[in-house]
């Protein structure tokens, strides 16, 4: 149950963005031992204007096709599972034809306590 | 202040997705003390294909019509708690006319020093 | 990195909401050491009954023109520093038209190893 969040301006082709999001959930499974059948995507498609990110804070050279994954997750995963993580999901955004610089991500954690993913049931009580 | 995010698909009647963010606050009002007009709902509905659940995860079966509810709250819920928000929120969901395993949960947990209701002031100042 | 989420009713001014949007990231820049430049904002319009806020928890009135800010930043701000941030968005709300009373506030925290501003760097690595 990590779950992403991916905002992206509307005018991205519809099946990059699939890829993108795909990519993402790709890197979790690759680097943070998330299983493959645990993806859970929402899409943010927002018009002109509504995604402001300065075009070059932090050393990136931003376009305005820029995009943001928003990664909420169960805490643990290291320093470095997490670099290799955002490694991952920038070539994984670049094969689906995003500039690196282009992702931008940001994880948020919480615990197994934390889920429930349906019926009723806490995840921490069904997970094994 | 509590907040809760509610993602329906585009394609659920509008009556039933209200009853839904009505039946989650609901059951954070009868498990974790949450005051009764301490309600604030976002409804974000969204169209076909913006939200990918997987069908099977977490022993769950879930349909085209699943929902998430996404909650920010306050720290210090017990387990048990949020085990009997879960449930709750599921009989409601179910009262809604949505099947529990269409509803997925996600809470992160902030404290009071996090929010300000309004008027510039901190809630952390405020409540009492 | 902060990331500002502006939630904002659909039938107010865009002029407005990008005074407000503005208003939030100067309110960070001057309470918080935000840096100018470090500027991340997401629009989210929304249309009638879409955010439900009571009209008065918490001692505050709020009108169908209340709006919310979401910000996730690095811990480590102080209360005293919250308070500040708080007072100054509601005053830059004021000067963009926005009773006070109509804007709320929800922070929530992670850490410098949970951002990748962009090239799949994560920004504790880059950051000076």
């Amino acid at each position: 149950m990590p779950l992403i969040r991916l905002t992206a301006p509307d005018h991205l082709p519809h099946a990059l963005v699939q890829q993108l999001a795909h990519a993402v959930h790709q890197a979790m499974v690759t680097t943070c031992d998330v299983p493959v059948a645990d993806r859970f995507v929402l899409l943010n498609r927002v018009p002109e204007g509504h995604w402001m990110a300065d075009p070059h804070f932090g050393g990136v050279v931003r376009s305005r096709h820029a995009c943001l994954a928003e990664i909420l997750f169960l805490q643990g995963r290291t320093a470095d599972q997490k670099r290799r993580l955002f490694l991952a999901a920038a070539h994984g955004a670049s094969a689906a034809g995003l500039r690196p610089d282009d992702l931008m991500v940001a994880l948020t954690e919480n615990t197994a306590m934390d889920w429930s993913l349906g019926g009723g049931a806490a995840y921490a009580d069904v997970a094994h």
